[in-house]
């Protein structure tokens, strides 16, 4: 009976794996790929564990780019690195596709949307987050968001169908809601996609006789008094002024209420008539099955202590945005895997890491345009050149993989001399249905 | 009434155009941007005529390297060009994103998928083809298709999809299934996708510890006595050769007679498990909605004269694919799609052009791998490394735009030195409604 000796085995292993088991230490399990969850699972090569990376996609996602993606700048494949490619020579590192459906604690087990169980020793749970719509379901319908490579590629066609359909009508005033683009959030994500939707006004221009592209109306809404909230004032005040010389139209203090066919309403009373109303204006944790009632921190994050150990177990550790405490950014995804990392690594050896978990703040960056980014680094406020080049270095250096950097300043090199854009396709995917099982439709 | 006004207008011109109506001359309709209607396009530029071109997509798509992106090597940007950025100084072309429903040859005019109707004075129809499955929908529903970029896309996932799902079976016995991989066809498009996909199992096996990539099983059936019958026969055997040197199944002489989910039958008894059948056994027409009733020839396409004119009619025009006569091929489609562009202006010069349309036929190759092609061009045959460097030179030169021809080389030298497949992500893209009005869901 292989079923009952396999449970006799003094070590639990993932009991999931094709071909022969894996003998080297205890499983670790790392749900999600994302900054944290691969920062931990890099970390963990070598070590004398089994781990397991869990994710819906098959690769790992560089998000800061995604806007790019959506611009028709880059290709999916320029800012996207296969898990198995990152993970080549990590010969203890494994991955397995999939849609965590179900986690049970008292069990050390997962299940996924594939009918396919994983048993931990250490679970890393690393989800990440999904677009807020503050409990306005109308809202998430009408509205195009950008948290992943489905949604920005559907943008972009989305996008370029509607200069299409503008292109098709003789009357300009029916042509307004076409060529109405409303960005909804004012922080990074929002400010990067509507400088570049302006920039996108040049090639508009050059290769649509059939308008104006002055057509052409990007409008950014932010709830707060001012854009890039959670940046020093002065920062914020900068990327106004250059969007609004770069002809995006910014509106502050004003909150949209609801979307639909007919535009975006705003809390002044406006409503802006467009068939394009992009949603950037929250994120919350992405919840994971099972464990939804400890997830009772702000926008669903789930509480942890100061070792990143959830409802203190010394086993399962929380980090990147899915984790309460600090902004939902890469660079304390990154600190928190390799920390959970390390202190798994320490509990292996029987060893009971003493520091909790610290901080380093590195900065923030956002990029308004051609020649025009802000960075909060280092105690110094950047903007204009200075900060755009600084911006394009940073996001270069952080690109996993030569070929993405290489194909990625490819591409920059290209936008900038030639202003061109070359992604700017209006293409769909055939669905099929291998697929859908094995990321259970998500 | 501006409705009779326009009536009035001694020379029509297409009359859905936004913006100020254009006064150049007659109004031409192309329909479809493949190689035909492009190159009819191209030709038609400056000249005294108004060209509109209508095309389901927004771009031209360069099919010969289709099988790459399927086979994770290329971008989809890297091989399709946008119609608005090939036409951009042409001032007299314009593009219109749509399916053509109805075609009137009486009142000259076409109808839409989206509602828009467009009036023409010569019509040049170049809609190309799509797959043949010889009147099985069966065939059709279980096979994957590689004649456009969301099926090129689709199968691409598909494939990767199968190698996930292979890497979660402990039992090589069920592995099996998910790691056959059957190819309809043994045609140019089927022997290349044959041997990329051979040339993957390198990657497999330095990527998926979880199985052998001994264990993949790619199988060509092809229903003549050998390969790549409309070639001479010593390439047709050398491609079987280096083929079954890769480790590619050549079963030729037998036919598929079904598919489903239990895998592929063949003529011969024999059925292969497999969850994947790859259909490039045959071609025809894409239908013309509306003169279906031309549609008399071979493979659905349509009889036209030595003029490639369509029922007698001065004033339409059919090239490439959806002609009958010359192979469906890229060099006869642009040939007649600049005989129909010379023909046109000759006619709206008030003369009529003397010279019947006549093919010069360049030749054919077919690429099989690294370092392997065959190539048939001006009456000699090339095999191995010279008619692989030979169909290189061949289709880079053929891509259009520069930064294609810059991309795909750089994706060639990396798979070459690296052999590394950049793209190998399974990505979906959201559905848009804006996107689906426009292509009429096509």
């Amino acid at each position: 009976m292989p079923q009952s000796s396999q449970l006799q085995t003094p070590r639990r292993t993932s009991g999931f794996r094709a071909g022969e088991a894996r003998t080297i230490g205890p499983a670790v399990v790392i749900v999600g790929g994302g900054f944290g969850g691969l920062a931990c699972a890099r970390a963990l090569a070598g070590a004398p564990v089994d781990v397991t990376l869990v994710d819906a996609r098959d690769y790992h996602l560089f998000t800061p780019l995604l806007y790019q993606v959506a611009t028709a700048l880059l290709n999916p494949a320029d800012i996207a690195y296969p898990f198995r490619a990152v993970l080549r020579r990590a010969r203890n590192v494994r991955f397995h596709q999939g849609t965590v459906t179900a986690v049970d604690l008292d069990r050390r087990s997962l299940a996924t949307a594939s009918g396919r169980e994983l048993a931990y020793d250490y679970l890393v749970l690393a989800t990440g987050s999904v677009s807020d719509y503050f409990g306005n379901p109308k809202l998430e319908q009408a509205t195009l968001g950008m948290k992943s490579l489905p949604q920005a590629q559907r943008l972009r066609n989305h996008v370029l169908a509607c200069l299409e359909q503008a292109a098709q009508l003789p009357d300009a005033a029916a042509r307004a809601e076409w060529l109405t683009f409303v960005v909804v959030g004012g922080g990074p994500t929002g400010v990067e996609f509507a400088g570049a939707l302006g920039e996108l006004k040049r090639l508009v221009g050059r290769e649509y006789p059939e308008f104006s592209s002055e057509e052409m109306r990007i409008v950014v809404v932010e709830g707060t008094g001012r854009l890039l909230p959670t940046f020093p004032e002065k920062l914020g005040r900068y990327a106004e002024r250059v969007l609004e010389r770069r002809t995006v139209e910014v509106c502050t203090g004003v909150v949209t209420t609801d979307a639909g066919p007919e535009g975006a309403s705003l809390s002044n009373g406006e409503t802006i008539a467009t068939r394009t109303v992009v949603w950037s204006a929250g994120v919350r944790a992405r919840g994971v099955d099972g464990i939804e009632s400890l997830a009772t921190g702000r926008a669903q994050r789930l509480q942890i202590d100061e070792r990143l150990r959830l409802g203190g177990r010394e086993e399962v550790f929380v980090v990147g945005d899915l984790a309460e405490g600090l902004p939902m950014l890469s660079a304390p995804a990154k600190q928190q895997g390799r920390y959970a990392a390390r202190s798994i690594v320490a509990a292996v050896d029987g060893k009971q890491r003493a520091q909790p978990f610290r901080y380093r703040d590195k900065g923030t960056m956002a990029v308004i345009g051609r020649n025009a980014a802000v960075a909060d680094v280092f105690g110094l406020q950047l903007t204009g050149f200075v900060g755009w080049v600084a911006w394009l270095t940073v996001h270069l250096y952080y690109l996993v993989g030569f070929r993405n950097r290489a194909a990625v300043f490819f591409n920059w090199g290209w936008d900038y001399l030639r202003r061109d854009r070359p992604t700017r396709l209006i293409t769909t995917v055939d669905p099929d249905p291998v697929v859908a099982a094995l990321t259970g439709g998500r």
